[in-house]
């Protein structure tokens, strides 16, 4: 007899008897499509329920011990959905993803059933395939002939990877040495760049401080000038300014910097350019916008997020570059118990060494699922939507009596301030800002509570607290972006 | 009129008409329990059907560029199904993962569909805590009273948290100037340690040359005493050894590191004691066999993988140390778009800044889902049953002709040759051990042909090519185990 007898009890999918198979799986399906998607994701629904952390953690039953059959785990799911964020509401804008398309999920359940990992062709075949052929895709539309990619996990490590292959490019003793067979390296971006730069050059031996923030202009994208001043310095200094990133959408203006100019001056002086295009590259698929990222096709490399600006579930984030060998040159540890050279297929089709990680989840086949349902043109109209909306709600803004733009939208953000009554036509001294910077997380509070809208706010240099409305979520329409604004309104009228 | 009917015709989710609801979704999902559960995990069905990369590409439509309908995409859907190696499959034993459990599988599902991100408690109030649950359990099994976890995308960048919040706790400095503003550094592990270390280093600034490899003793396991010397030897040179890995479960052999003896090195020399349970810690779950783990509450980190040794869906892999603070102070890098200190909840549940990524897909989930419902004894007597089956193959190599033990295993790696008959009993000389070596790639060929059985080879140091027959497949049972003696003596009787 097989062992499922003793396994039976808790893991159906093997061999449990036939009346009974699934029954968990079968049950949790149903709620998923009524509870997770049908009810959640209906305007007329409440986007979150909230609990503070203790309140909630005494609702849910998370503890860990003893064995729990079907129907109380069901009970438990319940819960999970209920109380988690509907990320996938049509009026989830409160981070640079959100939205649910059927394709992308259907993808992503797909990817779970099948568990794969995605090192070798041996274990992943059509996996491998899909990648290339989706990396491919993306380097086409960056205009990158002949280039290599790879999906990791953020957009954070892709440009970690950027941080690396192009110090690898450069200093190729790194590799093996370490930094300190290097002389002073430093990276440059713009002040309004991503963090994650940061946090990568902690984190790859760079050390924060050598990341030096250039100036922007008023509309927060990165100063040519600035940054050629910035890279003689350094010169005059001896530090190598290695590696410049360029923002293209950045995260909070949605600035997308000059990319013909920072090349440039990147090629004046040998400096790799890599641009973060973790939110903004999806204008590439719109013939319509991809203006912005004018002069990618000159890049060395690129990070691109699908699941921001493309709609596709987390995560999907692709760094991609035109040097061919890069990858795999800066990462490879040729490891014999994976990477066996005499096995009786192509090994080439092996890209698991040129990631930073063993163990790779397949991310493809969500983006893949939803790209070959929409086509490019599916693609294009939603991303057109995304700017078009946006465009709406800056008209809006400015007819409208208490709110005021941040400055002109370039990606999809729109920045704005909510400005009470009490303030309205009133002097904008030091008070006043003060006094407007206090209104942002009110109305976030009475929007949780009330669940009809989830919108970020935030501070950004000198500017005090105003909302970033970003458009993403693929399900938005005009009558949204009135509500959003009438809804703002009614929440924070009383202030 | 929503915008719905726009985007309709790509995208069922938000507004379709009722009747077509979910067309995609549930024909999809029908397919996944017939194809990708029940057929393809069924003893009977073929774990893989094989084809080269050129013919694949041509026998798949993935090419991405006009809208497709449901029909067809479900088609190819089918395809990808049909040519994915079947993970799930009781006989996938290829890997350091394998088989496919009801619960996790479940889990993963509804990670999809509320598809959050586990940066703030804002959106993912259930998952922070979730998070906190797992995590408090598995320091609880390692023995850790007070310490701190979080969820990495893979072991592989769990080493590399190890490696970076270690030499933040000796060199807080290399945070903010890099490594140039500390003395020379170097990583100690066993020669058989997992390669992540190496590639951790490389990509950490540290430099792969700065690895040192320990000796090990005949059964795989690093040799103390050489640990010592090696230290000893780098203080004399200058050099700092800021961390030591000891592997618990290592990736060829499944040598156990002695942990008890490590940490007295450890602590006699103030090293870092990082221990990588990635595949072995699932161990801890045993009463029968946590005693290859001794000593464990006495390192500084873990890296454990529910995703290998408990069975979860990749990708599971958990950080884990007994320094309360160091996660957030090593990685910190206080971005005030995402975690502003103004808003209205008790922001130290927000984790994201512990981590080096900033979006970060919910693992939790899926792990949770199945201990709870298998509880802590379901898990123990699955993984005694690995365990078991492990030390029974063992027992049938030892009784066969034609199959030679590697060394006798620790954890549920069964390591061995398949000797042809024309070699059985003659001396083994150099000549001898080079025809040994070419036996384990063609029947491996042969069983991707014939798609009965996955099992890995690898040669290791010395040793040529032999079977790496790894348990981790809870699925397993004493019949498969006697199928795998049997079907690699049909597949190499003629060679
Ligand atoms: C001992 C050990 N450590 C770390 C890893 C890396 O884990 P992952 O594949 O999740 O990156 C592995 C993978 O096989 C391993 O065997
Ligand atoms: C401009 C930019 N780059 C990089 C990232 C990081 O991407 P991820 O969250 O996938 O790590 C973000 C995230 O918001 C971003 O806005």
């Amino acid at each position: 007899m097989e062992r499922n007898s003793m396994n039976g009890a808790t893991n159906g999918v093997n061999g449990a008897p036939a009346e009974d198979q699934h029954h968990f799986l079968t049950k949790l399906m149903d709620m998923m499509i009524t509870e997770g998607i049908d009810k959640a994701n209906d305007r007329k629904n409440k986007i979150v329920e909230f609990k503070h952390p203790k309140e909630l953690e005494k609702m849910l039953d998370l503890k860990l011990k003893d064995p729990t059959n079907d129907d109380r785990l069901l009970d438990i799911c319940n819960d999970v959905i209920k109380y988690s964020v509907k990320t996938g509401h049509p009026r989830f804008f409160n981070q640079l993803f959100g939205g649910l398309d059927e394709y992308t999920l259907g993808g992503a359940w797909l990817t779970e059933t099948l568990n794969a990992s995605q090192y070798t062709y041996e274990v992943s075949p059509v996996f491998t395939l899909m990648e290339q052929c989706v990396i491919r895709k993306m380097l086409r539309l960056a205009g990158i002939e002949n280039g290599d990619g790879i999906f990791c996990p953020g957009g954070s490590i892709s440009n970690m990877y950027a941080l690396n292959v192009a110090r690898y490019q450069r200093f190729p003793d790194c590799k093996t040495k370490g930094m300190q067979a290097l002389p002073k390296i430093c990276v440059l971006t713009s002040e309004k760049g991503h963090y994650s730069l940061k946090k990568g050059a902690g984190f790859l031996g760079i050390g924060m401080d050598n990341v030096l923030p250039i100036q922007t202009d008023d509309q927060g994208r990165m100063s040519p000038k600035a940054l050629e001043e910035t890279i003689q310095d350094c010169i005059t200094k001896g530090i190598v300014p290695y590696i410049v990133n360029a923002t293209a959408g950045s995260t909070v203006l949605g600035a997308y910097d000059p990319l013909e100019e920072i090349a440039d001056i990147c090629e004046k002086y040998k400096i790799w350019m890599h641009v973060d295009g973790a939110w903004g590259a999806g204008c590439l698929l719109s013939q319509k916008y991809k203006g912005f990222m004018k002069g990618i096709e000159r890049a060395d490399s690129l990070t691109w997020n699908p699941h921001k600006m493309m709609g596709t579930n987390l995560q999907a984030a692709v760094f991609l570059t035109k040097h061919k060998t890069v990858l795999l040159d800066a990462h490879s540890a040729k490891a014999k118990y994976l990477f066996q050279q005499d096995k009786f297929y192509d090994v080439s089709y092996d890209t698991g060494d040129k990631s930073i990680q063993c163990g790779r989840k397949v991310d493809a086949l969500k983006v893949w699922t939803m790209w070959k349902a929409k086509g490019d043109a599916g693609l294009e109209e939603d991303i057109d939507n995304l700017f078009s909306c946006s465009r709406y709600l800056t008209q809006l803004i400015k007819a409208r009596d208490g709110f005021k733009m941040v400055q002109e939208p370039q990606c999809t953000n729109v920045c704005f301030w909510y400005i009470p009554k009490r303030l309205r036509g009133k002097p904008e001294t030091k008070e006043w800002w003060e006094q407007v910077g206090k209104v942002a997380p009110v109305i976030k509070q009475r929007m949780v509570e009330k669940g009809t809208l989830l919108i970020g706010y935030q501070p950004d240099g000198d500017l005090v607290n105003f909302f970033r409305m970003i458009f993403s979520n693929m399900a938005v329409t005009k009558s949204d972006v009135e509500f959003i604004i009438d809804e703002i309104d009614r929440l924070g009228c009383d202030l």
